[in-house]
């Protein structure tokens, strides 16, 4: 392990154009990162309203998998607190707000659940690899309801493991929050992979395969840590072909991103002792012309909660990262896994 | 209090450019807002490097304030575990990196720590407003010293209170860390700000005053919920006066800050129980030109740690807040504090 002597650098993440602070004197060895609290999810919860035979007490459902029946496998439901409203009129800009440059849109979108099994104790890596593809396959779906509404602009596709990377639940599930607005990130993204290709001609995400970094590797998907990663053990799973928009995906490579993301997640989970964590699903905005297809390409942005966001970050965007990305790429292609 | 038939609103923050949403849906009422981690400070903790009399136990010191003597009442000391190192060369970008578009530059740059109080039971708000001003005052000298580096763009000056926001130590200080490159957050404010003045021909800051928002005023200052909060019971402490810089504060107002700022935490800690917080003096970078000067204005950003952020936050960088700045500025305004 290198980083004892490693000094500190600031990289460019040039896929996000954000600045990220590598600082080993800040860090317990990288081995050493392990989160405090090991996530064991309860066997059963009798008051669990995403638990089968509970689909009363949810919000109303969307679709399910398979489409009918009791034996639902995964449901798609409206959130009990939505974020945004399905209800409102689409959103134009609200009169009557102070002046200032002050602009207020109504809160028109969706917000959806994505129940990932019908069983409380059943997490998504222990789902087996065609199961795992047909949440994929779930999302996909209900993307392309969304995208019929001409004001969705972007959907976020997210899931929050563990209180302390924001989940009100411990039954298994993820979320959807379709907005009426392209949010910062994705038109930050969108402007940083153009430059790149006017300057090359290439897709940033199609070149950024680097043997240090490089996790495991599948048919379709690799599993890399990113250069500048923002935070300890970021991973991202990137397609090997190239795809602007993750609702492209097919039911084979489904299955095939359904077994890297299981690997992954168990190696976290062994490596690091079974971390809260978030992932996101990072695509481009639904309408993008066909002049953006050759640089945007989607991927699968995988951050344990290992660390806390302090001022400095909140006050700047740029964030301190105590292990090199290659370091944690190095652990976690080593993690054995028993299949 | 408005909020129970409240829809939500999605608002622009168009000093910082970013969306939040506004989901009341989401929200116990406001005025139930309140930190389960009341941050009760221990009397005495006898191995505080940070205490007087443990000045040894700590990395070099910089200054105190007075200059000289034991009896100091702040010390301005390196970082014991800097982000940055102000040992390497004042940064190129580093060779033999991966292609793809990578960048990466060595570390170099500031990160010290101010100790506003040897005292370790006494936190900001206890002091009185003159020795909260010498802390300002401390802030402006360093920054003045740091700006005699070249290569330095950008200090951001920040305040990590209680563990969950990410403080190590509880004895109370303040971070400063010199970059070698202009943030994002900095950039997207700069770009945002000079926006609104080529609309407008004014400064968005000194027009963003608007009753509704108002929290507390004194001479020189105002302290309001910012239309667009990206967090609950987010507060800024703006110059009524046009400044671009904070080290432009003189030692009146600098006192006349510090007697503001002693009522705002006051304030916060009765409203939501001595909660976690942040704050951070968002200035511009140091070298900005003088075509820049009109429509650039620093503040004071205040943000106390009452919810986690999760992977749609991650995702997007859209933030949502569940209580309107409307009804946090209200609670705060009518808090009582005896003198």
């Amino acid at each position: 392990m290198a980083s004892p002597n490693r000094i500190p650098e600031i990289r460019k993440d040039t896929v996000n154009n954000r600045w990220v602070i590598f600082s080993p004197a800040r860090s317990r060895r990288p081995s050493d990162f392990k989160s405090k609290s090991n996530l064991i999810n309860p066997t059963s919860q009798p008051e669990c309203p995403f638990c089968i035979g509970h689909e009363h007490e949810c919000a109303p459902e969307i679709f399910r998998v398979p489409a009918s029946g009791p034996d639902w496998r995964i449901r798609v439901i409206q959130n009990l607190y939505p974020a945004l409203s399905r209800d409102l009129e689409s959103s134009g800009e609200l009169a009557g707000r102070p002046g200032g440059g002050s602009v207020a849109l109504s809160g028109f979108g969706f917000h959806d659940v994505v129940i990932e099994s019908p069983v409380h104790a059943v997490h998504l890596p222990d789902l087996d690899p065609v199961k795992i593809g047909d949440v994929f396959m779930a999302y996909k779906k209900r993307i392309e309801q969304l995208q019929c509404h001409d004001s969705i602009q972007y959907v976020q596709i997210f899931k929050n493991h563990g209180a302390s990377a924001g989940a009100s639940m411990s039954h298994s599930h993820s979320q959807m929050i379709a907005l009426p607005v392209v949010p910062p990130t994705v038109s930050t993204r969108l402007d940083s992979m153009k430059e790149y290709f006017g300057q090359t001609g290439k897709c940033s995400l199609c070149e950024i395969r680097f043997d240090a970094l490089l996790i495991d590797e599948s048919i379709h998907f690799i599993s890399i840590s990113p250069f500048a990663a923002t935070f300890p053990f970021e991973i991202w799973i990137i397609p090997r072909y190239h795809s602007s928009h993750f609702h492209e995906l097919d039911g084979v490579k489904a299955i095939d991103l359904g077994r890297l993301l299981k690997l992954t997640l168990r190696k976290m989970n062994v490596q690091l002792n079974s971390p809260p964590f978030n992932f996101m699903i990072q695509s481009p905005p639904l309408q993008v012309s066909p002049t953006q297809l050759p640089y945007t390409h989607w991927f699968l942005q995988i951050v344990p909660q290992l660390s806390v966001v302090g001022g400095f970050e909140m006050g700047t965007g740029c964030y301190i990262n105590p292990v090199f990305p290659e370091d944690a790429a190095k652990l976690l292609r080593e993690v054995s896994i028993s299949s």
